[in-house]
C-alpha cells in the first residue's frame, strides 16, 4: 500500500475496480505528499479535504460507480464546483461559490472521480504568472494556464487533472511539466460551467502521466467512454512532422525533441516520416487565433471590466482594451478564414498524412519571471480544432521536460490516442515508455 | 409623456437619444403596464423596479451610452444577472443568485439598457408549462420556452426582452404572441451566462413589436453594432416558400398565413415567388435536431439529475432518462449528418434563393392546458444555424396572431433584417406593417 500516489491515474483505476486498493488510501496518499510538497510548488487555490475522504468511504462500500471509481482528481480553478471555492484565477470571484458543478466536472463525479481540490488558474486563463511552481525546478514556470494541474500531476499529488485551452493552456504546461496532455477535437467536453475566455477556442481537456490517463479522463468528461479503451494500431499510419510558420521560435531543445520524435515515429509509421507544411489557406492560423482570442475575451469579460475594472491586472486591462478595438468585421472575416483553413486541414488529413507531429513549446520552462511561456506553437492547432496530445520526449540545458504534440484530423481523438500509445510505446527510453 | 409603453423599442431608442423622452418616464410606464396587467398575464418571475429606477435616473443625467440607452429590457430568466435571481425556470434554483451576468446582458447593460427584470423560462427551457398566459387570449399559451419574454413584449410591459431557441422558444412564442422574433445565426450571441441545454443548438436572440426593435436587441447582444443600422434592400430577392416536410401538422390558419406570406412576397421579391424543397441531405432534419437535443441536454442537465432528480418535473425526467440512452456513436452520426445538411443548406442559398419563408407553428396558440405548442417547424431551423426571424402576418379562428418566418443563408443577418423591413413595409394591412 505504500507510494499509491505515484500510480498513473489509469493503473489506480484499474487497482480501484478489482477491489486491490482502497479509495481512501489512494487519497490519503496523495494528501500525505500534497502535505509534503504544496508549500514548495503551490498548486491549489483548495482543497476540499473533508468531502473528499467522505465521498472515498462511501464508493470503498458501495458498487463500482464507473471509469473513475475512486481516482481523485484535480478540477482546474476556471472549472465550476457546487462544493468548492471557484475563483477563475482572479480576486474578483475570491468568494465565488457557485450553484452548480460545470457538466465535465458532473460527469467526472458519476464516473466516480473523487474532486480533491481545485488547482490553480492563471487569471481568467491568461498571461499573468500564477504562484506555482514547476515541480521539477522550482525557479522555472509550470506554464499556463492550467499551471496548477500540471504541476500537481507532475508531482504525483494527483494522478489526473483537467485543463482548458484557449491558445496553448494544456499542451505547453504539459510539456515543461513533462506530464501527458490532451486537448480533445474541438466541443468534444462541454463547455457549460467553465468561465468562457473565447467561446470560438476553448477547450476542455486534461493531464495525467500515461496515454490511458488522459483517455479516462477525457471518455468522462465527454460522456464518450469508448475514448477509455484504447485500440491498438491495426494499420501503419502516415506520419509526417510539422515544423509550422513558426518554427523560428523553436529552441535547441525542441529541434532535439522533434528530431527524436522523428526517429521513434519510424519505428510505427508506414514508409518516411517527412516533413509536411500545412496548405496555403493555413498561412496565417496563428495570426487569425490570436485576433480571435483578443476579440472574444474583450466581450467574455465584459462583466468584469465594467464592474471590477481595478481588480483586473494591468496586463490583462490592456489586452481586452486592444481587443475592443478590433471591429467586428475584421472578426467575422477572420472567423471565415479560420474556417476555410479548417476544411483544408482536414483534406490534408483526408489525403495525405494520419497523424503529425509538432513542437510543443519553443523549448523548456522559461524562467517563472520571464512568464508562463509562448503558446505560439499551439495557437493555430487550437483554432483548427483538431486534437493534441503532448508526449515527454526529451529535456533542455536546465534537465527540464521538452515535449511534442501528435496531432489528428478533425474527430480522430480515438485514433489519436491508440497513435499517441504507440508512439509512447516506441520511445527508447524506457522511462518515457511508461507514458504509453 | 403617456402611453410611453406603448412605443416601440427603435422608436423609443430614437426619442431617448434626443432626450425627447426621459427613461425614468419610460420606465414608470412600463411599470404602471405591468402594475395593471402582470396579476393577468404572469410575464415575470422578478422585478428590479429599485435598481432600474436608479439606473435610469443616472442615464438621465449622464451622456447616451449607447444603442439601448434608456430602453427597459426583459431578460429570459435562462439567463444570468448579477443583481436579479436567476432560477432557470426550476425549483432547483429557486434562490440562485449568480456572480455575475450573462455575457450577453452585460453587453445590453454597456449599450445602456436598464435591465427591468427576469422573464418567466419554462423549466430549463424545456417544455413544463410555465404560468404565464398568452396576452391576447388568457386561456392560451404563449407558447415556450421563451414565454415571458413574448408575453411580456406583446402585452406592452417591455419593449424588448431576451429570448433562447434550442428548438423553437423564440420563433414559437414570437408567432402565438403576435410580436417580432429573432434567433440570429447560430454563435452570433455568446453563449456564456445562459443556463446551456444542448450546446450545439441553443441560440440566442429577443422580441420586439418590429424589425428596429429586435435588430437594436442582437446588436447589443452580439456587439455586431452594424445590425442596428437597417439597409434598404438594394436588389429585389429571390425568395421562396419552404413548407417543409413536416407540413401535415400545418393549420388551416397556418396554410392562410402561408398563401398571405407568398402573396407579400410578390411585391418584393425578383420573379415569381415559388415552392422550393430542401436538398436530400436535409431529409432527417427534425429528426437529427430531436435526437441531437435528446443527448446533449441529457448531459447538460447531468448535475441536477444526480443530486436534485426528485425537483425536475416528471416530465424533464423522463426525457433526460431518454437522452441517456441514446449511444455517443449515434450522436456522433448525427452531428456529422447535421454538418452534411448545413453545407448542402448553403449551397442551396448560394445557388437558388436569398430568403425563405416558412411557417412559424403548426396553427395559433393552443390552449394552455394542451402544452405550450409542438415546435416542430422550428427544429430544423434551428439545427441548420440559419438567422429567422418571426413577423406576425395573420390571425386563427380564436382571433390569436399567426406568424411565419423569414429565414435567410448562414452568417446573412444583415440582409435577413432588410428582406424582414421590406416584406413588413409590403404586408396588405396597415397595423400589421408596424412591424417594419
Amino acid at each position: 500500500m505504500k507510494d499509491l500516489e505515484s500510480l498513473s491515474a489509469s493503473q489506480a483505476a484499474r487497482a480501484l475496480a478489482r477491489r486491490e486498493i482502497k479509495a481512501t488510501d489512494l487519497l490519503l496518499s496523495c494528501l500525505d505528499r500534497i502535505g509534503h510538497r504544496e508549500s514548495l510548488v503551490k498548486a491549489w487555490s483548495s482543497l476540499g479535504k473533508e468531502n473528499a475522504l467522505a465521498r472515498a468511504r462511501e464508493l470503498d462500500k458501495g458498487s463500482i460507480k464507473g471509469i473513475l471509481h475512486g481516482l481523485p482528481i484535480g478540477v482546474k480553478d476556471l472549472f465550476d464546483t457546487y462544493d468548492l471555492p471557484t475563483s477563475y484565477g482572479s480576486p474578483i470571484y475570491a468568494n465565488n461559490y457557485p450553484a452548480s458543478d460545470a457538466v465535465s466536472v458532473a460527469l467526472m463525479r458519476q464516473a466516480g472521480g473523487i474532486i480533491l481540490g481545485k488547482t490553480i488558474s492563471t487569471e481568467f486563463a491568461t498571461f499573468k504568472p500564477p504562484v506555482t511552481h514547476n515541480p521539477h525546478h522550482l525557479k522555472h514556470t509550470p506554464g499556463g494556464s492550467s499551471s496548477g494541474s500540471a504541476a500537481a500531476v507532475a508531482d504525483f499529488m494527483v494522478p489526473l487533472a483537467t485543463g482548458s485551452q484557449t491558445a496553448g493552456s494544456i499542451i505547453r504546461p504539459a510539456s515543461y511539466c513533462g506530464v501527458v496532455g490532451y486537448k480533445p477535437s474541438f466541443g468534444k467536453v462541454m463547455l457549460a460551467g467553465v468561465k468562457a475566455l473565447s467561446p470560438s477556442l476553448d477547450t476542455l481537456g486534461c493531464f495525467g502521466r500515461s496515454v490511458g490517463d488522459v483517455a479516462l479522463g477525457v471518455a468522462a468528461m465527454s460522456n464518450d467512454l469508448s475514448l477509455a479503451e484504447i485500440d491498438q494500431l491495426h494499420n501503419k499510419p502516415r506520419v509526417a512532422i510539422c515544423k509550422t510558420k513558426d518554427w523560428s521560435f523553436a529552441s535547441k531543445e525542441t529541434a532535439g525533441a522533434l528530431a527524436l520524435a522523428r526517429f521513434t515515429a519510424e519505428a510505427i509509421a508506414k514508409g518516411m516520416v517527412q516533413d509536411i507544411s500545412l496548405p496555403a489557406a493555413c498561412k496565417d492560423l496563428t495570426l487569425l487565433q490570436t485576433r480571435i482570442m483578443s476579440f472574444e475575451m474583450a466581450r467574455a469579460l465584459i462583466f468584469e471590466r465594467m464592474r471590477f475594472s481595478k481588480k483586473l491586472s494591468p496586463q490583462l486591462s490592456q489586452q481586452l482594451s486592444e481587443g475592443v478595438q478590433i471591429p467586428y468585421e475584421q472578426y467575422q472575416k477572420d472567423l471565415m478564414k479560420a474556417q476555410a483553413a479548417r476544411f483544408a486541414i482536414a483534406q490534408l488529413f483526408e489525403n495525405e498524412v494520419d497523424f503529425l507531429i509538432a513542437p510543443s513549446a519553443p523549448g523548456e520552462a522559461p524562467l517563472a519571471k520571464e512568464g508562463t511561456g509562448n503558446p505560439v506553437f499551439c495557437r493555430g492547432w487550437t483554432l483548427s480544432g483538431l486534437p493534441c496530445i503532448n508526449l515527454n520526449v526529451s529535456s533542455g540545458p536546465n534537465g527540464l521536460p521538452v515535449g511534442v504534440q501528435l496531432i489528428a484530423g478533425p474527430g480522430k481523438d480515438r485514433f489519436l490516442l491508440s497513435a499517441a500509445r504507440a508512439f509512447a510505446q516506441a520511445l527508447p527510453d524506457a522511462v518515457l515508455r511508461d507514458q504509453a
